[in-house]
């Protein structure tokens, strides 16, 4: 449906690439909706030309340059700087329903189905699981909403510094309120979940649908060896499972960086 | 309600010192429900006594010894010898409901209102959230229904080798189909979701009325000076939210230990 449509963000050129790559899988699985990214003024133009080659849509998102309420927002609570850039998706009333992906997020197979879920609809977070994690979720953007989450951002802040916090705090009865709003796990399968309880990984995540590299180190942090296909750079090798590392850099790999190359010419970029 | 009761296992001494706190807990939180503890055979005379000075029931179940159905199970699943004596609560059909605790947990404030759940309710496992956590969990004791879940124990096993394995087999479909058997996790607050998400333990973490000492260093592992009120003797202090493990052992050194001393007399019992 051309009115729905994933949608992601990227501040800067690593996350670019992160985005890169999500588009990428979402495409690989033959979604049918629309691919938005919404990016920030410092992603380089190179990097906008290969995520415009992917997305339908690339929007520039400069919270400090808009003058309007989200910049007054902004204003009071400058440490939510990035969050007030992702809140910006619920403006995109263009599309009737969407799903936002964090892009350190990456689908395994076509998820297009989220979109029969209601907002805000979302996977538990791992560590307090009556917190929905915020990398993946389902919302109907709308003016009004935008509006009631910046006045909820200033009045209340984030009580994790971050948009999660913001999100759970406004859609606060997540907890309780409608089993249909909580997406199973593996639509959110973060990698700290492997680690924390391994044999429940064993029996679920052969389904998982989303992987989601959620903390310090991301995807793009280690470096990847295209011929040998190995994986190295980081003390913490062992956090992440290997096969979702590898699936990452084998699509950026194969199927990114070319896009890079092309797009940077003689201009240097970090590959990995 | 006289057919309603809080129920926990402990097969050994040092799980029956988790138990006395429990029972302890519920009883200065003014609880109405009855409260039974099921034992294994290895628990000693004088835990024994203490139990029934808590306890309204105290039980000795021997798996091995039953020459039953869950006798022949065992047989077959031998690596699963606590969690068959676990299940055996469903037969303590005398009570038409019961709230299931295990022995490392507290409670904090008066939890009766459990009783208005249904079976098969609980609240999410940190790190596999789709899973709910068996360390707290309200049932209905049916024979059919513990012979099921035998029976399930025969063909299956346990994805995880205890008990929370095979309760989320058997009882699937929680994560999906009803809100209101999703209890609130506060109710199963595990010092694991401390160190995992701090900023929401901030948030939170002040309405906790459970709290679950999960994972390898239990309550009764560390040492305590009644005196200067220190806890020492684990690598692990900084896993566990210092302020719980401080309750935990002052209801343990106050309440529990002089009754350990009258039935122990002048035999030793470890203290701690
Ligand atoms: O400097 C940043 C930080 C975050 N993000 C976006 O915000 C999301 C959430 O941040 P992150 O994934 O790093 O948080 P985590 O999932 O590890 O908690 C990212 O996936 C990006 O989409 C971004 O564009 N630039
Ligand atoms: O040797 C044992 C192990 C466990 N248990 C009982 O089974 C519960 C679950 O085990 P535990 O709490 O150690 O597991 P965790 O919650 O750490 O996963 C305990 O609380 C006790 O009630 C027991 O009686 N003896
Ligand atoms: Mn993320
Ligand atoms: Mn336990």
């Amino acid at each position: 449906m051309a009115d729905q449509a994933f949608v992601t963000l990227a501040t800067n050129d690593n996350y670019a690439r992160g985005a890169m790559v999500l588009g990428k899988s979402l495409r690989k699985h033959n979604t049918t909706k629309k691919l938005v990214a919404l990016i920030g003024p410092q992603v380089s133009e190179p990097s906008q030309s290969v995520l415009k080659r992917i997305y339908d849509e690339v929007r520039v998102v400069d919270v400090l340059d808009s003058g309007d309420t989200a910049h007054l927002a902004m204003m009071k609570r400058p440490e939510l700087g990035v969050t007030f850039t992702k809140l910006h998706c619920w403006t995109l009333t263009h599309y009737s329903k969407c799903v936002f992906m964090d892009a350190d997020t990456m689908v395994l197979s076509n998820i297009d189905e989220l979109f029969d879920r209601e907002e805000l609809s979302a996977a538990p977070d791992p560590g307090w699981p009556d917190c929905f994690n915020s990398g993946v979720f389902v919302f109907r953007p709308s003016v009004e909403t935008h509006g009631k989450l910046l006045q909820y951002c200033t009045e209340h802040g984030s009580f994790d510094g971050g948009d999660q916090g913001i999100l759970n705090g406004f859609f606060s009865n997540w907890a309780t309120a409608d089993i249909s709003k909580h997406l199973p796990f593996i639509y959110n399968l973060s990698s700290i979940a492997i680690y924390t309880y391994l044999p429940a990984f064993k029996q679920y995540g052969g389904n998982a649908k989303v992987v989601h590299f959620l903390g310090k180190t991301k995807p793009w942090d280690y470096t990847f060896d295209p011929k040998t296909k190995q994986i190295s750079g980081s003390e913490q090798d062992a956090a992440t499972h290997p096969t979702f590392l590898l699936n990452w850099w084998t699509l950026y790999s194969g199927d990114v960086v070319p896009m890079l190359h092309e797009e940077y010419g003689e201009q240097p970029f970090h590959s990995g």
